[in-house]
């Protein structure tokens, strides 16, 4: 009778408890021999710890996982000083050791990612409609003090396609980038410190663990959503169109360009078809040779040089190419005085650095980690946040928008060689230069090259081979995906955003709120006890029915456990009167997979032990429990209501004991409960 | 070396996987016998399911976790379709058998709790800025429904204070009850109509589990301010104040009665204190002897004859005590022609009803099953809000505001012996009478006295008891209901609300964020392994480090666990190192708890390997998995980047046959690992 480590268990003497080994530490408050003579191990409360101990250790588990004090831990106080100098000036890490050798290196990637930041600034900064040299201006100073506060090595910082769209149309809902430029830029530098303000904060107070809620299926569906939209954006300069809508959805813009049929110019739309394939061309060549990196690095400066001398040799302009026109010359000018912190547009712009600051944020952290796990180094997310946000706050008043670190430029600095944020510094300088010396030259650079460039920048986002590995994963996840694709081209980029994050927490909640509970079987030949509808040769204790929770208990679904677990019963019992088979004696909850429990759950345990002691109709059923974690067991403790669970014969520390124990003293309490012919139904291991 | 089970395995001839018994079922496929020669039980796929199964399994379990048709199985034709209309009509269930008996008790707890509904009525629906004959129309129709299509035999149904003072404060905010009566009427009936339009909803969806969100600490909270609320609201009453704030606030109200001393009047005061006082004896006695319940339940309709007696003997309605005044004779009129699907309160009016409806069928439901735990039958909670919904959805239509199951007075019903769903029809008749020739009596009814009535039946919703239990479980819950009670208090009943239930999700979250890991040890003399934190005797094995995760691993917690997972290793490695052991050759992962998985923790596992892969200095570090469930284990091997954890020498049963298998063969790869000092310090099981 019972499950084979009964058997197993009485076979064994060497496994008698009594045997103690001196060796063995504790040896003494190990052994416990019930009144059935066979070893069982008790359930052990947890070590008494008061609520402010263990606040503490939650807090510090929550805000701290990854101890950042560790290594100040038994340092003489010098050292700490220049550990916590070090901590928060990630540049005195690599500064005192930096050489030659290293800068070579990152003159060569900064260079070459400066030949990318220039065209893409200045794209970008239209994208999100503001003037082009505010692009350039965001890719002068927010990479000077990443260099100083950022830990990443690789990261390229500038402004990147999806903060600046997003950016962009938030704004344009309430102010009009053309007919007021003046505020437009001023709620642009506001939201922009806020953006910055929202990442620090987040840094400081140890909420990185936020930006998580925005998972891998929901930033692949939101990319390529963003991309298509952004693409989308760049019919007005490819097509030529004058007349644009403002709207950012697919079908409003596919709208207005078949609309318009009339204004395209075919000058334009032929020039920026050619400029479209030779950069996708380009592209095309460097992922299939990362080796060449330089053909993409170098594609769009060049197309910018050659379109603007085809412009500037055939005066294309007055043939309907539109160009940037004039800009102005010098370093950025101070913009804190444009930073509004009232005034009717407040929420407005509090609402757009709120979501451009984690959209940004996700990217840089994301590329950062990605980058420091090629290399093996490590990121951290929260100093990486605090990093962001100065850099944001500082730019903010220098005349620069939102930026972050950028994927596809990321990657050419690492293909590049970069070592350490020197390359951004040299990038930088390179930018200092241009605007200095060099603004006069993009005056005839036609907009139908930006459009190209972004075009190029944003296809990349499409990331077609991460969304099937996600379909033959998770269709769900799958699903969360195509809410987010399908929000940011039907709806609008951010509510796109919002709805996907809100189908993934319905998500987890719905998994709260619908455990799993599984009937468990014993395998045959072991200890083991497994799900009998998973494990095939796991068979049913007859007279047991063996349940396992695999969740934790809390006020969503202790209705739907009570109610399911009940219903098991009685499943359990219909089948085994049809099998003549005796009645349920004892159900046994294993609860090991109940991490947490709260009152609502203690009050179900009760509830359940009452309505199952109502079922039977000899001897009634008894409710055991197995495995309850630690903080389960002190509640159950605590609770008046369940401190009787406490009692040894209701508690065991693994289901095969319980099942060993409690089947020797049923066959003790009710011999006729078992006939010979239901017995020899019954499938016995050994 | 290595865990108990290894030797005691060994030890044991009669556990040898070769010994077949011919009585065992699958025997032939559950013997595998890995090189070592030892007994290793496999990790098995589950069951191949199809897509389509799993989602109808899935979406079973979600929305018919109680399987209602299981009764029709096996059933005849003419059988299912009795059945059948006794689940549609629960009536069918018990009229066929209903005795004289039953009528007896019936007609007593009728007419108990008819006593108790009329004032009732009469001063909720005072307190919902309704007129008061609102409140015995709502008494009347109702009741009748819920007797039809209701399955609870004690619920007493009428109007309740919370959820007529909820509806009266959120139609206030934008229509004035003494201003346009008319208008917030229909603004009233409209609400009852949505409120069951949601309700049967939710019943007819299966979303019935929605409202297991309120949970009982939200609830404790929730009740006990919204108590406080009302009470404060019958100091207009109970004080005689002509000029009273219309905010519902703890602070606007006291200012308000502070302000307007001058309006108080003594006579007022002097006769609402002594039926305050006799109110609350009359239920402190049938508390202390609940055999006495007619005291408290005859008490109310008692005093306020009492109290319109002596305000007609002594003319009181000229001294300044204020009465009901003349009430309409008759029954029920028609509204349906009052109810406004169009309008500039449309938004107000379905919020209205939205926060009624969940407000008022919670405290239903959770009646309904209090009442059905004492007795022993089972409610069902979706067949239930349906009745409730059908209910207001005829009151909204025959003049009644929403209704619902009130604890107090199906106490009463219970306590005075209700066997059926007829007491609330002898209650319903026994109002009809009230309505078609009793109204003159109540023209000089004080409104001190309904004042009275009403904070006496609220005092029962504080719970402190309960709440001083909630604290003493859970901290955390009790917090909850804090943020309901002071949310209720000074904020707004229905912000309150909304505060305690995301605070409960926050917390659900939170625990979804940073699931537990635990370090696992061996329990000496045993094959278990339990965290060493909580159980002392537990022990390390030398070269291993294993670890269980305590919650399904998704988006929300890859990213931390990848954190703190690598932390315990090199936790593990500084403490090995310090005391001279063996460096961590294999990272066993538990992963018994984890029930679910998604794309981003199937990454996780990948990344997992990888980073402990090169963690180690001579030989690399080995990820070995134990135990993954059904669904985990179809990820990972779905997902290319994980097969390879499918092999099984990277899959383990239990923790016990891992390091069992994997320590032999440790010995045998890597033998100058172990130096002899070392071991001497290992403590061993046998």
């Amino acid at each position: 009778m019972g499950g084979g480590s009964h058997n197993k268990r009485l076979d064994c003497p060497s496994t008698n408890g009594t045997s103690q080994d001196p060796m063995e530490p504790n040896a003494a408050h190990r052994i416990e021999m019930p009144p059935a003579s066979m070893e069982v191990h008790r359930v052990e409360t947890p070590p008494a710890r008061s609520s402010v101990q263990k606040l503490k250790s939650k807090l510090k588990e929550t805000f701290f996982p990854d101890d950042p004090l560790r290594q100040f831990k038994g340092q003489p106080a010098r050292k700490k000083w220049i550990l916590g100098a070090q901590y928060v000036f990630p540049i005195l890490q690599w500064a005192p050791h930096y050489s030659l050798k290293l800068f070579k290196s990152d003159v060569v990637s900064g260079l070459t990612i400066a030949s990318l930041a220039i065209p893409q600034g200045i794209s970008y900064a239209k994208l999100a409609n503001l003037p082009p040299i505010v692009g350039l201006y965001s890719s002068f100073v927010p990479p000077l003090v990443y260099a100083v506060f950022g830990s990443s090595r690789d990261l390229a910082v500038g402004p990147v396609s999806i903060a600046s769209l997003i950016l962009g149309s938030m704004l344009r809902q309430e102010v009009s980038p053309s007919n007021e430029p003046l505020l437009f830029l001023q709620l642009a530098f506001t939201s922009t410190f806020f953006a910055g303000f929202f990442q620090a904060s987040l840094g400081l107070l140890r909420l990185g663990f936020l930006i998580d809620f925005l998972s891998k299926a929901i930033l692949i569906g939101f990319m390529a959503g963003a991309a298509v939209i952004v693409s989308l954006q760049q019919l007005k300069s490819l097509l030529g169109i004058t007349h644009f809508t403002p709207q950012m959805g697919l079908v409003p813009v596919l709208t207005s360009v078949f609309h318009n049929t009339k204004e395209w110019s075919w000058q334009t739309i032929l020039m920026g078809f050619c400029f479209l394939v030779l950069l996708l061309l380009a592209r095309h060549v460097s992922i299939k040779k990362p080796k060449l990196f330089w053909v993409s690095a170098g594609a769009p400066l060049a197309s910018v040089i050659l379109s603007t001398l085809i412009v500037f040799a055939f005066k294309a302009h007055h043939h309907g190419i539109r160009v940037i026109g004039k800009l102005q010359e010098g370093l950025n000018p101070p913009s804190w005085n444009m930073l509004h912190f009232h005034g009717a547009h407040l929420g407005l712009v509090i609402k757009t650095g709120f979501v451009t600051g984690i959209i940004s944020l996700t990217e840089g952290i994301a590329v950062g980690r990605t980058f420091a796990a090629l290399k093996d180094y490590r990121v951290d997310g929260n100093k990486e946040m605090i990093a962001i946000g100065l850099m944001n706050i500082v730019g903010s008043s220098t005349s620069c928008y939102v930026t972050t670190g950028a994927f596809s430029r990321s990657a050419v600095n690492h293909n590049a060689g970069a070592k350490t944020a020197v390359s951004n510094i040299v990038m930088s300088v390179t930018v200092m230069v241009t605007l200095l010396f060099l603004m006069p030259l993009f005056q005839y650079t036609p907009n139908l090259v930006l459009g190209a460039i972004i075009v190029t920048a944003v296809v990349g986002l499409i990331d077609v081979p991460a969304a099937y590995n996600i379909w033959k994963t998770d269709k769900f996840d799958f699903l969360v995906m195509l809410c987010a694709f399908l929000g940011v081209l039907f709806v609008s980029v951010q509510e796109g955003l919002a709805i996907a994050v809100g189908v993934s927490i319905f998500k987890i909640l719905l998994q709260i709120t619908r455990p799993r509970t599984v009937v468990l079987g014993s395998i045959p030949g072991s200890d083991i006890y497994r799900n009998v509808h998973h494990y095939k040769e796991a068979v049913g204790v007859p007279g047991f029915l063996i349940l396992s929770i695999e969740a934790p208990i809390n006020f969503a679904n202790s209705m739907y456990l009570n109610e399911r677990i009940l219903r098991w019963i009685e499943e359990h019992d219909e089948k085994d009167s049809a099998k003549k088979l005796s009645s349920i004696q004892y159900v046994i909850l294993d609860l090991s997979a109940v991490s947490a429990i709260d009152t609502t759950g203690v009050t179900l345990i009760k509830d359940l032990k009452k309505a199952i002691g109502k079922k039977g109709i000899e001897a009634s059923t008894i409710l055991v429990l197995v495995n309850p974690l630690g903080e389960v067991i002190e509640k159950l403790q605590r609770a008046e209501e369940t401190r009787d669970f406490m009692r040894p014969e209701n508690l065991y520390l693994t289901v095969g004991e319980a099942v060993a124990s409690l089947s020797s003293s049923m066959k003790t309490h009710s011999p006729t409960l078992y006939d010979e012919e239901a017995q020899a139904d019954i499938p016995r291991p050994n």
